[in-house]
């Protein structure tokens, strides 16, 4: 073998300290805090569902026993410039193909119905270290036409807005949705 | 006292069988079910917000204990004719004035962020068996004009929107939000 040493280093993955346990979830709420404080968009996380079943009152603190609920919406919502976002994030371990079991049925419906209110819903995944915007309408009309379980990752290098790194926020995602937005605006 | 029998029979209350043990929650997730299965409308309440310290599993079930968060949004959220809606349920037992104590600080930070981004933010407010919507715009007028700790239901009448009962849904709010819904588009 030639050059042992450097190619050792060539694959060596490079460490990304401004990012380190960041991950996809903690960069979204950067982003979302980063919107509210600059007065940008008003975007949340909606809390996790739980049936309670039992309240404990101690001094001013309410301790909960419940039961966690399959989430049939998506994450994250807001408005942003009058419209309604709906969206959520997902992450893809795999490098060649966004696996589509990532998604519940529940949710699909759900993608379907805001699009139809005129409403934008989108995911936002995270894939071979980068982070793409893919867009209810692309979504559903890949998965309405294919037979395929996941998408490939060219499939998305293709037909999804990518997120490049900024300083802040890292994730900016309303710069990229912007681009989405005017094309909504000019078919209306 | 002229006709005391008729006079009692006058301070009756009359027996409303079909909104018996309806409260204003039940009536608006009534409606908000049947605009869902109309397909009218995308709006759900959020989720109690609950801290969650242990999560337990007994077979597929997941078993919560957390502690309760404060609510800094308002309960309901969703998507209308392309419109963010955000609002909340408020009943005064009070028959002359809405106390403003109900609605906390956080919450009008919420419905003043909202509509600066074009979402419609409003309350929907029960008091004198009638239901009104409040709009976010004129209870902030209200606020910020006023140093009043209540509003009175005289103000209400003349400067809310009233949603009379139906037969399906009860409390059709969408068919009066309508009527703001057309006074934001002639301004656009």
């Amino acid at each position: 073998m030639l050059y042992p040493g450097k190619a050792k280093k060539a694959y060596q993955k490079p460490v990304n300290y401004a990012r380190r346990g960041m991950d996809l979830e903690n960069l979204i709420n950067e982003a979302n805090r980063y919107y509210l404080d600059n007065d940008m968009a008003v975007i949340y996380k909606k809390p996790t569902p739980v049936e309670i079943k039992k309240v404990t009152y101690k001094g001013k603190t309410e301790y909960i026993e419940g039961v966690l609920r399959e989430k049939s919406t998506l994450d994250y919502t807001g408005v942003y410039k009058g419209y309604y976002l709906d969206f959520d994030a997902k992450s893809s371990k795999s490098k060649t193909s966004f696996p589509l079991a990532n998604i519940h049925k529940h949710q699909f419906l759900h993608i379907e119905r805001v699009l139809r209110h005129n409403g934008i819903s989108f995911l936002i995944l995270q894939m071979n270290d980068r982070f793409f915007i893919l867009e209810g309408n692309v979504l559903m009309n890949f998965v309405n036409n294919n037979e395929r379980k996941s998408i490939p990752f060219e499939f998305i290098e293709s037909n999804c807005l990518e997120i490049k790194p900024k300083f802040s926020p890292t994730l900016d995602y309303l710069n990229v949705l912007d681009k989405l937005i005017s094309k909504k605006e000019e078919i209306l």
